[in-house]
């Protein structure tokens, strides 16, 4: 089986400036293509310490990746460094330059030095062409390792990546060994309850292990399969995800990529229902969940962010008397809120959420983290009382999940 | 001066299942301690390679930081690694035992012999201990290496690395050389432009660098000071912000942690003024963004996300005539959609934002990307149009940031 290195390069990265998204997102590919990465290392612009990354690299996994350090700056110094490490001189790549002085005339700037550079690769490397940006990409193999380089800005590195990928499967087809991980999102079964509904199971398949995550009330199971060949990890994978969607029930909402809020556009689609939602203490979280969706703007109709009890009282028509006494955080208030939304704009589903999301505002009746939630299709109205701990932000991410949860168990009683 | 290498150990970050945030949380503290981080490594949960990391740290730097591996289970094996390591017996510290047997207490749980292993040290390590959970962290020096080992909650870790600097602080006075960084936030000049401000300037200061970061429009500026002490490394940096903040005047809005939203929420609080959103292609992000701050309940009324346009006519009173003429996405629309925000909720500034957030939606002449955002103060209208590139996502955020800032900016001039 490939090992493999994600080294980040940036002093950005090392020094906490940003978070580095690359070395999971790049992981989490390779893990899925059967390669397994041991370790991921980030190191500043300093040529030594690269090099020494690099060369630490070499002698414990069999393929390196690198992002970063392909600009056109002096600070960007990948390619130079795998010139050193590698021994081999760095020569102009007749289209990478062509590409970049068209990329470039297409935004009307002139063709620099630093952009010259960046047509450089490793003598006998392979091209990885850049469609979205200037810096050429390289695959570079030598005895047992390979080094890869990429940009750093993701959306020029997503599509190299997987560019080198289809390089990568057509010359490992025949390898042994293949170790393939495939997730499964669900919301509403707590972790310790899906672990133990696991538990028995994993013992029985040496070749399987399952690994539970726990994000902002989602807990997603994580199967690995470590088998021969691609296509029995395929198998198994197929086998031991219809059992525990079997075992899990409706509490499976998606996998890989998907999201709660994709999972429930998709059913908005199927059933061909429109969603208005009135918010309190998640403040615009759940549309803004729901605007990240391309397309989802003919089924999400309006969102109405009523902080304030004039905002309920005069958009939702939510009654002066039911908030003085319930209190605006209420099921009374939640459920008016729902019906407020879904009668003023029409729509077939409205969605009612009210709580205290922290730090102040509680009381000694009504906690922080303490939120109703209401939906109502058609004529039927569901309504629940939760009780959410952590910060300010936790308490609006996991009352938004569970709004959009409980609209996704609606749509699929629809189906 | 000390260098640093931080260890996240954890199959879940290696594999890309999880974004790790403590290693640039860390690599933040360290830094703006004068501790200079060279290097970021992940690993899973496997003794020998973990033992191999942390050989290779020992090496190449003075201060090895882990988290993670603290934990209960069989899977936890920093303590047994490190012990190997450094060749020191694990010891059970009582008063760690003491308090974890309290802990669990409280929340009615029997102590388990996974916890009981949670309480064993290494002979001779300084214990740091966990108020917010179970993992007893520990430093432990030897020659020239010290290694600190703390859980990878990032709740129960963060209190504990300040205990840790607070003795690094007491044994560290005397040291020759600090390196400390100031981020400056700011809104509305090109990174370009910025880095051209600051070229001929930085030139003539060798203890100073500076370096740019653009995060969803928003271009950071890093000081960074290398000299003697703290206290002139502190006195440096105060004359550099002054002058750079001279040089970027109104475009600086904040520092460190600060957002554009909580530069708005104090100004909204400074001059005593409400507020009120009306969305259409952000989709609620504004609204989201500015309810993630504390006690804005006060100064935030009422957000409309109107993505029909049934919800601006009904909602914001935005005239059906003026959409057929103009198009929802225009700057009339922006301007109806900000007057009746306004209007509706009586709030003293009123917002609003309406463009084509794509991937789908563009016609010839409104291009992906185009967005309209007005800010009306009393009576002043401010009105922006703007074309934003990259991903939905993108549009979105880059259209928040430039609406808050242009509250920010009209906000700044009343004061």
């Amino acid at each position: 089986m490939t090992t493999a290195e994600i080294i980040t390069i940036g002093t950005e990265i090392v020094t906490g400036q940003i978070i580095d998204t690359n070395a999971p997102y790049i992981a989490r590919i390779l893990n899925e293509k059967g390669i397994q990465v041991l370790f991921q290392t980030s190191v500043g612009d300093n040529k030594e310490l690269i090099k020494s990354a690099m060369k630490i690299a070499m002698e414990r996994v069999g393929l390196i990746i690198t992002t970063g350090g392909l600009g056109p700056t002096a600070n960007d110094m990948t390619r130079k460094t795998v010139s050193d490490v590698f021994n081999v001189p760095l020569v102009s790549d007749k289209g990478s330059y062509t590409h970049i002085q068209k990329y470039l005339g297409s935004l009307h700037v002139n063709i620099s030095d630093g952009h010259k550079k960046q047509s450089m690769i490793p003598e006998g490397a392979y091209v990885i062409r850049n469609d979205n940006g200037t810096a050429t990409g390289f695959a570079l193999r030598q005895s047992n390792s390979e080094i890869v380089c990429l940009p750093g800005v993701p959306r020029e590195m997503q599509p190299m990546l997987n560019k080198y990928l289809e390089i990568y499967n057509s010359q490992h087809k025949s390898e042994e060994g293949c170790r393939l991980t495939r997730s499964l999102h669900t919301f509403g079964i707590s972790e310790p309850a899906i672990d133990a509904r696991l538990k028995g199971y994993a013992g029985r398949e040496e070749q399987i292990k399952t690994m539970t995550l726990v994000h902002d009330g989602i807990v997603t199971v994580n199967i690995t399969a470590t088998v021969k060949t691609r296509e029995s990890a395929i198998k198994l994978l197929d086998r031991i995800e219809r059992d525990i969607r079997k075992q899990l029930g409706l509490a499976v909402f998606g996998m890989g990529d998907e999201t709660l809020e994709s999972a429930v556009a998709m059913l908005l689609k199927k059933c061909n229902k429109t969603i208005a939602v009135a918010e309190s203490c998640t403040g615009g979280l759940v549309s803004d969940k729901f605007t990240n969706i391309p397309g989802i703007s003919e089924y999400f109709l309006e969102g109405i962010v009523a902080y304030s009890n004039k905002a309920k009282v005069d958009i939702l028509g939510v009654s002066d008397e039911l908030i003085q006494k319930h209190g605006a955080v209420s099921e009374h208030v939640a459920i008016a809120m729902a019906e407020g939304v879904k009668g003023r704009s029409s729509a077939d589903i409205g969605v009612g959420i009210t709580g205290i999301a922290g730090p102040t505002g509680a009381t000694k009746d009504k906690p922080v983290g303490l939120v109703y939630i209401v939906v109502i299709v058609d004529g039927n109205i569901e309504a629940k009382k939760c009780r959410f701990r952590g910060s300010r932000i936790d308490v609006k991410n996991y009352s938004a999940n569970t709004a959009l949860n409980m609209v996704r168990l609606k749509l699929m009683q629809m189906l």
